[in-house]
């Protein structure tokens, strides 16, 4: 048969899955786009909601398409009543992103939206897991901690107000400008594997809330988020900056992994890195951030790796510098993944859409290496 | 770039994505195996359980395995009373697949499973998911319902106890035999887009809830289950079967597609189908039947079909008798396809261990087609 003619691929490394206009990352320049606009010029300028709203319908909005966008997003910003009854179910010790991954599924049970052909129903879908991504996951943060879930101020922004129901008080606007970046760099990265999930799950047609929720459950995989918490393990395991050149020095020398560094479509710094690297630096600057030493340690780390891991291509990655700006600003470790999925929501609906125009359903074969024709023994016949 | 050099395959069709040594498929000779055995064998002698075990472990069980892994399920088909409690909040119009994914992502927030490459873990998760799947579905058609959620009865058969905690009442032997028969047959199918979805959010190593939630949101999508409705819409639109010829011939000349008739893989007719003819015939000699015409029409219609449409390859899937053998034992078609998740469970679950063993996290490439170097406009100076 044809599919005995090509062999595995292990991951499907390199095999193409789909043309996509969405982003684009130049792995040795180290550039990435949002529809050909520059990352740093958005993290500059624009928005989150703008820049969602250019990753899913194409294009910048201009004053009427945004300020209708925005509208939308604000009135949908609540949970229904009985949504967060389910959540108060669930169990105070699960982890964030099994409370977002069970909630979006249940979610999506009061906004029927299984004709997916429907351009309205793709709009409104859209609009309600943009817009109840933040309020779900701060509300699992409260419940976690036996307090009662905040909510939405739509008076402030959408960034604002997602710190402002995770702590019970606003930003500086120093802090909403970081976690705004923050959903703006994690937005989009063209075919990663929670990327891949939503379009596999989306192409039989599933409904936006099942194609959501599993890609919720893939990014939840250790082996795809939560970098950033083991960087962060690792600035504290090595304490101060003047332990940071024999510490790493001994991992280079033992060939052990050094997390946030290396990617594997990124030969040089990732452009991520350098906006949060900087970012990480106002905020140091600032009065309210803790743990100033571990931005001191994580240069030092990147001096090292510099010297000795750059000529092989190892840079920091987004993650390098993503964990040390939550932490600077409050979040804790477990909601680092959760907020990563606040902003990769927009990317998701994006190349869900895409999907939908020219959809075939994902039906890849497999190449068998088992047995054939073994008897049906009787259970006393048995080993 | 490499990826520039492969074009996109759409669905990624004829691209292996996995070895495997689960099941086998021989589309000409309509053949389908288990680990080796043919599904006929295993239909007639085997038990959902046992062929369960047989597709998660790779053979089947001896004596003490069997006794060991029936009394783990059994002593597993209950659900916590707060998952109870979180499956009455949700809305009572909800889709049953919609909340057997809810209640699958919520219910492993209790059963820490995180540690995919621990053994009992995974064991542990095994038994849960076969051992709950049909508590949740029984439990979901129940409160839509308005009625009371009924605890499971371990004395009787896995099967016996399905049907039991749906409809209060104890099938007779013939129909136990077919709902067991109906599982075996759906639990696994190579690599379809479920499964393969499994393996993409399995590879992460995201827990096994996550992956069989992510699985089920898949199946959910009206292109991959079903079918079976249809065809049962179809048959009663003919009504009667001296109007079935017509119907059919009606629609082979406006050269539209007739539901359940010809699959992907099989050149003949499916295996499945074969077996599930059987049981309907015995089923309709049966007192309790529901229907008896509409197994005359779907005869009348394969006959037209076999005459029309097997020079071309296209024959009777399994969703063209399943559907019938469902509705016979008055399963209600908002069912059937939940029913096809409680026996697929244990495919995906075998092909998530198989994953795991050489596993390399899914992630393919894109080809982008979009543009570059787009410079951020003001938003008044936007179109």
């Amino acid at each position: 048969m044809e599919e005995k003619e090509m062999e595995v691929v292990p991951g499907l490394a390199g095999i193409p899955a789909a043309e996509s206009g969405i982003s684009f990352v130049d792995g040795l320049k180290g550039i990435l786009e949002y529809r050909g606009i520059n990352i740093s010029d958005l993290a500059e300028h624009s928005t989150f909601l703008e820049s969602s709203y250019l990753l899913v319908f194409g294009k910048l909005p201009n004053k009427e398409e945004f300020e209708s966008f925005s509208h939308d997003i604000k009135f949908h910003t609540r949970l229904k009543l009985k949504v967060l009854r389910l959540m108060e179910d669930l169990p105070e010790n699960g982890h964030p992103m099994d409370y977002l991954q069970a909630v979006v599924s249940a979610m999506g049970m009061y906004y029927p939206a299984r004709d997916t052909l429907d351009e309205t129903v793709r709009y409104e879908s859209v609009v309600r897991l943009i817009a109840k991504m933040p309020t779900i996951v701060a509300a699992s943060h409260r419940l976690r901690h036996g307090d009662a879930p905040i909510a939405p101020n739509n008076d402030i922004s959408f960034a604002a107000n997602f710190y402002y129901m995770l702590f019970e008080k606003e930003p500086d606007p120093l802090i909403e400008k970081i976690i705004d970046v923050l959903l703006i760099l994690h937005a989009d990265h063209t075919m990663n594997a929670s990327t891949f999930s939503a379009r596999v799950v989306g192409s039989t047609l599933a409904d936006p809330y099942t194609v959501v929720s599993s890609a919720v459950g893939t990014l939840s995989g250790p082996l795809h988020g939560g970098a950033n918490e083991k960087v962060i393990e690792m600035l504290r395991d090595i304490g101060t900056a003047d332990k940071a050149r024999p510490y790493i020095e001994g991992k280079i020398d033992r060939k052990e992994k050094i997390m946030g560094i290396g990617h594997r479509v990124y030969k040089t710094k990732d452009p991520r890195a350098v906006l949060l690297q900087k970012y990480a630096h106002s905020l140091f600057d600032h009065s309210e951030a803790k743990n100033t030493e571990i931005l001191a340690i994580a240069e030092e780390v990147e001096k090292v790796c510099q010297e000795r891991l750059a000529p092989k291509g190892l840079y920091p990655n987004v993650d390098f510098y993503s964990g040390i700006v939550f932490q600077a600003i409050g979040i804790p470790p477990e909601l680092f993944t959760p907020i990563f999925a606040v902003g990769r929501v927009s990317g998701w609906l994006a190349h869900w859409e895409e999907q939908l125009k020219t959809n075939r359903i994902y039906r890849p074969t497999q190449i068998y290496t088992g047995t054939h024709e073994v008897a049906y023994l009787p259970m006393d016949k048995r080993e």
